[in-house]
């Protein structure tokens, strides 16, 4: 390992794409924190609220629609810019992402785009196929972000098949699920790492 | 044709995927009213406002999550099943559709969706290829709505390609474009209608 | 019913995208064959082999490359030109259509494309999502050959859940998945109709 | 730089997607090679031909179907695995990727996948739109093959739109176009090194 590197902390922001308050997705999220303290060295997970992000509209920019954003806009946009790669936690609706991520994603992009160049990864919660179609549109639109996906483990998870995946507050409560969950946050930390590191020894050579 | 069928009107409920004040493709929706009023027989457009819609969550809907909706929501649904088609204004954000059209479909497909079995058209303008990637995406997502989408004309828009085709006000100016919008608005209604006609007359026989 | 069509049957070309022996996806042609035959009025499937196609190549299609195609090439185009509409047994491989069904659609779509406005429907059986991707990319290219999808129902197959789907040679030997199978032919059956009825009528009218 | 990688040569594997004589993708690798050899330090593309492949079909892969291919099958793969990274170009044929190619893609996949962990970049050339919808359809393949694709400079290139880009026998003659290229080549040698630093700064360590 390049020296420095292996005392690194990779810093995650976690984006859920619900805003209802029993979300499974947030719960995905919260396990994914408890997961980060718990048993993963070297990764801290940040939850960002979108709920209280206006609709997107460069309206609201200021006359200019450069640089000057709603204050709840310019938060995220600042913890998204801080932070080492992202996890998004994004349920599927009509075979698409949320419109609060959709919203969240499009107020980040504008110039200057905040996501460029990061490593990401993508949970999905959902009846059915768990999500696999939603998530295929947020890695399209990630090719404009230009954020660079994990490719393995997809992790897809149907919230009604047996045996129960969350209590009635939606908090994660299957050990197997658990077990995947932790598996994608292992690789999206190797990856992050993984572009860092080139960036490093660069700088460090 | 099948008798009472050649005079009756389509009503097409018209949806513009942006909510700023100038937006272009609010512009094409009034451009496509006028070109109903002065050169087709037998179409009405009502363009329809989103930009009061709340971000969707199942929160809103009351506790039974069936059937109540906020009002601006409620509009919405029902000015959607009063109409015999859809017409998308939809622009592309980040090679997808737009955070405020999503809600809009969001809401509008929450039990009982009331897109089902529509016929439906988009026009998208933007920059580079006008829309190109995020009418796929709808395409997508109106599988689960059922919606039946025309296949041809399609109607791609590149808003900033010589000569100009809007003015400050956002109001189409170009000729060419108009004509090329009028075609998708017959064969939105020729579509409308091949699907109406079926079920007219079987109830005529 | 508009008169006459009452005792119309409807032709389907039938096409699988696999071409080794003991496919699934052709199995589900066969199944659907039997069922045409056993319990649907009205309805004729032929099931259309690509297996001796050449890889398309305009270099094949003579020197003014219009309307002179290789034998197996030509036979194709006929039948899809003759039939009402079209099932496609669309396996996915790698979240995308198959190499011998896109050669399949490569070849009849060129001019005069010979797709043009019929009706179709997909089915898939494959591991894990049941093809639920790829049916995805060919709805997508459909929008390119001006094919009308069904929408609903979706029918995706995950052949190796309990119990077994398919006997040893390919043949579908479960009941229930017979059942979601009738159900797609009998809403293509419905959907080309529906589409051939405006017509008719106009033409009678 | 990590020692040892300054000097390294990065191995390109060049898939192109057309079997025709003087396809303009075929004309892009052949310019791409060009461009490698006279401007580039560390870069050797190799042209790989996929025009000898058998359509993908397990029944020739042997009884067992595990790691037994037609000869040619066998070479695209081994030249493949010891590439360090893919270049595709992709004509786009109804809006999604040739069949050629996904044979290509396909037979490259069948366990074990030789894609795996490459990092990879795709040019296209086509009317219109420069093939972009196919692209995406590409880069959704990928997921599952586990490449990782450069997302910027994209490479669309619209064959037929002034000034010419090729001569009659399928040669790129525009500069502008040879510059676009170049970007794309120094942009997949980039991340190619990227992700391969970081590997060798953990064996090096």
């Amino acid at each position: 390992m390049v020296s420095g590197l292996e005392n690194s902390v990779i810093k995650v922001a976690a984006i859920g794409g619900s805003i209802r308050q029993a979300s499974y997705s947030n719960g995905l999220i919260r396990a994914a924190i408890e997961l980060s303290k718990e048993s993963i060295v070297g990764m801290e997970i940040e939850h960002l609220d979108i709920s209280q992000l206006p609709m997107q509209n460069i309206d609201l920019e200021g006359e200019d629609h450069e640089g000057s954003f709603p204050p709840a806009v310019e938060d995220l946009r600042q913890k998204i810019l801080e932070s080492d790669c992202i996890l998004f936690a994004s349920p599927e609706l009509n075979y698409s992402v949320s419109a609060p991520l959709k919203n969240a994603i499009d107020w980040a992009s504008r110039p200057p785009n905040v996501w460029v160049d990061k490593a990401a990864a993508i949970i999905s919660v959902s009846a059915g196929m768990g999500g696999a179609r939603g998530q295929l549109h947020l890695r399209q639109i990630g090719v404009f972000l230009d954020l660079h996906f994990i490719n393995k483990p997809e992790f897809f998870l149907n919230a009604f098949q047996p045996p129960a995946k969350f209590d009635s507050q939606g908090n994660l409560i299957d050990e197997n699920t658990r077990e995947r969950l932790k598996e994608v946050l292992l690789a999206l930390q190797a990856f992050t790492w993984r572009l860092k590191t080139a960036t490093n020894a660069e700088i460090n050579a």
